[in-house]
């Protein structure tokens, strides 16, 4: 029985102050890492793997960097009828903060070409070492290159070696597509790996606005 | 000896060929998986795992319904230092295109106050469930409300039947936070683990900005 006096100490108090008194702990041992972490340095990002987000989750990046006016660019390697979404957003409403190319027409069997494919590919990387080289842009997400480089559109040595070497040093890239070759995750400081769990597509449902494109 | 009559078939020309002939059959087998995919259908959609870019391909996401003129909101269930990027440029450039919940004050070991953080996702989840039957809003996200369903803050059976029963067909509903539950996988029509691969904490970089804020 519980004393009129007392609060009652129920189940849920307790388990709030258990709960209360670990979270103190993970806070202590949380900014006590942090406060190991004090560089800052340009980054070589890399968003691999079959699952979505890859392309988003960077343009989500981008959206950042215009919010906090820094200067940023994007070379989409691959058209195709993908991101238009995005594309669109930002060209016609953030020319200024964020330059956006496209470089290459479609996904490869859509264009059935290689030799078209290689040239644009190429041009796309001759803007895009432009670009990092520009020292007043910060930030540059080079989207679907993963999809050249493995198809050898490129040369994964000259692209790593640039990156390394020619790029920046508070300059940060970011490397989309899947299949990125084993080289570019070699360099790189950040590599996500976006894994396909379940898709819609399974169960005859098509690409929809907004979710796909 | 090749004929003057005939173009030399050289190596990278024949590679060419190869190429585009195998890619001509890609995209006959593409087209035709394609047209079985006919239906459209407003998605569950869940972003986990411990890597990076399960909000930022939300928000991804919700650029492009912003580009396709799709109201959309977001309810974020944990505020914390991150996607502050993001939430300022929605906030404040896009106010009539999305609306921006912020439920919950930051990450449960910053306030240390369970009882709070109970009340703030519930509240978080009341709001949820208002813009998910509003038939005029196409695309919610509920950022990381998986924290809150993983410490039990809200009811995953609660969470899950309304997202069976109560969501109107044609919305879609993304739902982010590491360590989703299994029950939440089960009703998903599309599922993405976001692997960490390699992340410069180890080097002692820390978060900066356009990256990871």
């Amino acid at each position: 029985m519980i004393s009129k006096n007392k609060k009652p100490l129920g189940k849920e108090t307790e388990r709030n102050e258990i709960h209360n008194k670990k979270m103190q702990k993970i806070k202590v041992a949380r900014d006590k890492l942090m406060s190991t972490k004090t560089e800052e340095k340009g980054l070589i990002i890399v968003h691999t793997g079959s699952g979505k987000g890859k392309s988003s989750s960077a343009f989500g990046m981008i959206m950042r960097c215009i919010a906090h006016n820094l200067p940023c660019a994007v070379v989409q390697f691959i058209k195709g009828t993908w991101n238009t979404g995005e594309r669109d957003f930002l060209e016609k409403r953030f020319q200024k903060e964020c330059l956006f190319i496209v470089s290459g027409e479609g996904f490869t069997w859509e264009t059935q070409d290689r030799e078209r494919d290689i040239a644009a590919a190429k041009a796309g990387w001759a803007k895009a070492k432009e670009l990092i080289q520009n020292s007043e842009i910060k930030f540059i997400l080079l989207d679907e290159i993963n999809i050249a480089l493995r198809y050898d559109y490129l040369d994964i040595k000259e692209v790593v070696d640039f990156l390394l070497y020619e790029k920046p040093p508070m300059t940060h890239v970011v490397l989309t597509g899947r299949n990125a070759k084993d080289e570019l995750i070699e360099v790189a400081d950040l590599v996500t790996e976006m894994l396909l769990v379940k898709h819609p597509f399974r169960d005859g449902i098509k690409a929809q606005k907004g979710v796909e494109f």
